[in-house]
C-alpha cells in the first residue's frame, strides 16, 4: 500500500478512490482520524462523544468487505460524525442538553441508517447548541465548541461541532441540521461546505426536532463534490417522515461534470441588512468569478422575511416539543432555551395567520427563483464572532450576533429551498467568508453544479486552519 | 361530418377523438351541452352561473384552430365546468356564499388558466356547499343541488354541482376541491369518477381556501381515463402555490395501458365505522374483480384518524380566513358556516400538537402504503341521503350525515395521498356506490391504472341517470 502522509488531509472523494483501489484501508483511515481527534478535540470540543470502538469495528468491517472486492460506493470506509441531535442506537445522544444527558436511543435515525448502509464509519457525535436553538454552539452543558481558525471565536451553530470537525479534519464528512441556518452558518464561519437540501428531500425521522416546519437535515463537508456524495446517500422519500416528498433522487456527483456556463445567477439588490465590507467584497468577487465561468448575472428583488411570524412559529412548535421539560425540569435548560421558550405565543388564529405569511413569503421567493437558476449572496454578515459576544460589529453597525449570522440564511428555511454555503474569501483578521447559493425546490443538482464550478476555479476550499 | 345522436353522451376521450378527426366540431359539442344545461339544470341546480357567451366563443376558437390543423390535445374543444370556488377572470365567482355573491375575480385560478390553455371550453360555474364547508351542497344562498339519480337526494359535497353536472351530462369534465372528501363524496353519490390528487400535485392558487393544510384540487369525470386526461392538464409545480411540489408529471393516460396484474390491493380490516351492507357488498365484489384481474389482496390495518385534531385545524384555518366576515358580516353566513366557525379553537401550542398528531397519522398511513400498491375501501358509508337530513341510517345505526359521508375520505386528506372514487355498484334503492382507491404520494399513475382496469372489466360507469 501507498503511504499517505496524513490521510485526514483527503476529501471524501479522494479517500474513496484510495480505498477502492486499496492504496489505503478503512482501518488506517479511521485510526488516523481517531488519533487526530484525540490530539485536537480537546482544543476545539467538536465532539461530545467519540465512538472509538464503534469506529474501529465499522472500519474493520469495511476493510474486510473492500478487501474481498465488495466496495459499496464512495462512502464505504469513510469516517464521519453526526450532530448530537441525530439518534444513534446504543450511543448516547444528548441533543446538546442536560435533560437528555444520559439518553441512549434504541434506534438509529434514518439518516444514520442510510450512512451505515453506505458503509460510512461512525467516529462520534458532534457538539450542538442546546436543542439546536442558537447560532454559536456555546453549549451550557457540554462547553463551547471553538473555531479552528481562531479558538477564541465561535464555530457558528447550531451544527458548530460538525463545522469545526470538518475544518479541523476530525471527520471526512458530517451531518448537521438547519432550521434557520444551522448547517450553513458553521460552514461559513469554519470555511467548509454546508448544504441545506430542499424541505422534504432528506428524512428527519430520528432527528430531534427544533421546528417541524423549518427543520432540514444535510451534509457538512470539505468540498461541494463531497456534499453531493453525502446528499445522494441520505436523500429520498421516507414514509416515516410525513414531510418527505416522493421525488426522484438525482446522481448529484455526475451532475457536477456540467460547467457553470449558461447559469443565470440572481444577485439580490442590496438588502436592508448590514454586511461587513470584506464579506460583501468577497461575495461580489465570487459572483464575478461565476460570470467569468459563463454565468449571466441578474439583479433580483427579494421580499422581506416575516421574521416575527417565522420566529413565533418556531417558538410555538418548540414550546409544544419541550412542554414536559418546561413543566418539570425548566431549571435544567440553559440561558438561550430559557429565553426562547419564555417568548409568548398567540392563539391558533395567530398561528394560522403566521403560516399564511410564511406561505406568502415562500411563493414570493419561489417566483423570483423562476427567473434565475441560483441566487448568490453572503451566508453571514460577518466572520466568526468572539465566544460569548451577544452583539457584533458589522461594518460599523452593532447587531445581535443571532441576526448577523441568520438573517440571510433563515429566509430559505421558510421558503424550503436548497441552499449551499461554500468558502469564498477571508476577513482582514483571517476568518473564512461563506458564499451562499440558493436554488429551486428539489434542484440541488444546479446548486451543487454552480458551487462546484466556483470551487474548481478558486482555491478558498484548500485553505486549512493550523490546528 | 358524422351525425352523433347526442354528443353529450361521449366521454372526454371519445369526444376528443371525434374533434381531432373532425367528425364533430367544438361548436356543435358546446351547443349540445348548453342546450342540455338549459333543459336539465333547472331540475338539478348544478350550475350557479352558465357562461353561454364565453362557451360559444371558446368553442368557436377551438373549432377554428382544429379546422386549420392546430389540435392541441385531448381537452381542445371539450366543454367543462368549474366549481364556483375556482376564480374565473371577469366571471362572477361566489364561493357558494352571500358574502361573495357579486365577486368578480380579476384573474383566473391557475387550474382555470391551464385548462384554457389546453383548449377546454368553459360552460360555467358549479354550485358548492357554502365556502366548501359541508358534504351536501344544500346551499342556503344558491339553493340545493339535486342528485340526478333521485332529485330528493343530495349529490354529496362540497363539489356537488360538479358531481351532478357530470352524472347528468351537463359537462364533459369538471374541477372540484376536496378538503375532507369533497371531490370523492359527490363522485360516489352521483355515480361518477372523482380524483383527489396528492397534496402538492395541483396548484390551488386562485381557488378559495377552506384549509390550506388539507385542500386539494382535482377532476370529476365520467371515466378514469377522462380523469387521467384532466389531471395531466392541471398537474405541476406552481411557484405561486407554496404547497405545490416540483415533481415530474407523468403521462397518466399512457399509464392506463398497463393492467391490474401484479397490483397489491390493501383492504383495511373492518373499520369501526358503520357501513351499509349493500355498500360493503359492492366494495367486496370490486376487490374480488381486481383480484380476478391479477391483483393480490392483502388485509391491512389503518390507524385511527385523529378527527378532533383534523377538524380543529380546519376550523382554526377557516376562522383566520373568514376573520373579516365573522367580524362584520357574520349574519350573512349560512347555518353550517355559522356552526363550524363558532367551534372554539385552542392556542398555538394546541395547534402545534394537532399538527404533530396529523403528521404522526400521515406516517402511519404511508407506512401501510409501503406494503401495498393501492388501498381499496368504500368512499362513503351509504348512498345519497335525503336533502335536509342531518342524520342517516347506516345499516341500522344512526349517523350524522357528515360522518357517514366523510369518515373514510378525510383520512387521505390528512395523509395527503392520491385517492380516486369510481362507481362500483348500486344500493337497493338504485343509488350509486363508490369504490375508493388510495395510493402512495405522487403515484396517481398506479391509482388510475387500478381504477381503469376495474372500469374496463365492469359496466358500472356506463349507467346513466334518466334526466
Amino acid at each position: 500500500m501507498e503511504t499517505v502522509s496524513d490521510p485526514t488531509d483527503l476529501t471524501i472523494a479522494e479517500a474513496a478512490e484510495r480505498l477502492r483501489t486499496k492504496r489505503l484501508s478503512a482501518s488506517e483511515l479511521a485510526a488516523a482520524y481517531l488519533a487526530r481527534i484525540e490530539r485536537v478535540n480537546p482544543l476545539l470540543n467538536a465532539y461530545v462523544t467519540v465512538t472509538t470502538e464503534r469506529a474501529l469495528a465499522d472500519a474493520r468491517r469495511a476493510t474486510d468487505e473492500i478487501a474481498r472486492g465488495d466496495h459499496r460506493g464512495p462512502l464505504h470506509g469513510i469516517p464521519i460524525g453526526l450532530k448530537d441531535l441525530v439518534d444513534t442506537a446504543g450511543i448516547r445522544t444528548t441533543y446538546g442538553s442536560k435533560v437528555h444527558a444520559t439518553h441512549v436511543p434504541a434506534a438509529d435515525a434514518v439518516v444514520a441508517q442510510k450512512l451505515a448502509r453506505a458503509g460510512a464509519v461512525l467516529l462520534g457525535k458532534h457538539n450542538t447548541h442546546e436543542y439546536a436553538f442558537g447560532v454559536t454552539t456555546d453549549n451550557p452543558h457540554w462547553g463551547a465548541t471553538r473555531n479552528p481558525w481562531n479558538t477564541t471565536r465561535i464555530p457558528g451553530g447550531s451544527s458548530g461541532g460538525s463545522g469545526a470537525a470538518i475544518a479541523a479534519r476530525l471527520a471526512a464528512g458530517a451531518i448537521g441540521t438547519d432550521t434557520g441556518g444551522s448547517i450553513r452558518i458553521p460552514a461559513a464561519l469554519c470555511g467548509v461546505v454546508g448544504l441545506k437540501p430542499t424541505y422534504g428531500r432528506v428524512s428527519k425521522a430520528g432527528v430531534f426536532p427544533m421546528s417541524y416546519l423549518f427543520d432540514h437535515v444535510g451534509p457538512i463537508t470539505q468540498t461541494v463534490e463531497d456534499a453531493a456524495i453525502m446528499l445522494e446517500a441520505i436523500a429520498g422519500y421516507d414514509p416515516g417522515d410525513a414531510t418527505t416528498v416522493r421525488v426522484p433522487v438525482a446522481d448529484y456527483r455526475a451532475g457536477l461534470r456540467e460547467t457553470a456556463s449558461g447559469l443565470r445567477i440572481g444577485v439580490p439588490r442590496r438588502l436592508a441588512i448590514p454586511v461587513d465590507p470584506s464579506v460583501q467584497a468577497a461575495v461580489d468577487a465570487a459572483v464575478e468569478t461565476l460570470a467569468r465561468l459563463g454565468g449571466s448575472v441578474v439583479e433580483v428583488d427579494l421580499p422581506d422575511l416575516p421574521m416575527d411570524d417565522a420566529f413565533g412559529l418556531i417558538v410555538a412548535e418548540a414550546k409544544e416539543i419541550h412542554a414536559d421539560t418546561l413543566a418539570h425540569r425548566a431549571g435544567d435548560l440553559g440561558r438561550d432555551l430559557q429565553r426562547y421558550l419564555s417568548s409568548p405565543v398567540g392563539d391558533a388564529l395567530w398561528m394560522a395567520r403566521a403560516l399564511r405569511h410564511a406561505r406568502d413569503y415562500t411563493t414570493s421567493v419561489r417566483t423570483v427563483l423562476e427567473t434565475v437558476d441560483v441566487l448568490a449572496l453572503p451566508t453571514c454578515s460577518v466572520g466568526a464572532s468572539p465566544i460569548g459576544a451577544d452583539v457584533v460589529d458589522v461594518g460599523g453597525t452593532e447587531m445581535q450576533t443571532f441576526f448577523a449570522m441568520a438573517l440571510r440564511t433563515a429566509p430559505f428555511n421558510v421558503a424550503g429551498l436548497p441552499a449551499l454555503s461554500l468558502p469564498c474569501g477571508v476577513t482582514p483578521d483571517g476568518l473564512p467568508i461563506g458564499l451562499q447559493l440558493v436554488g429551486c425546490p428539489f434542484d440541488e443538482a444546479t446548486v451543487l453544479r454552480a458551487g462546484h464550478a466556483y470551487e474548481q476555479a478558486t482555491e478558498w476550499h484548500r485553505r486549512r486552519p493550523a490546528v
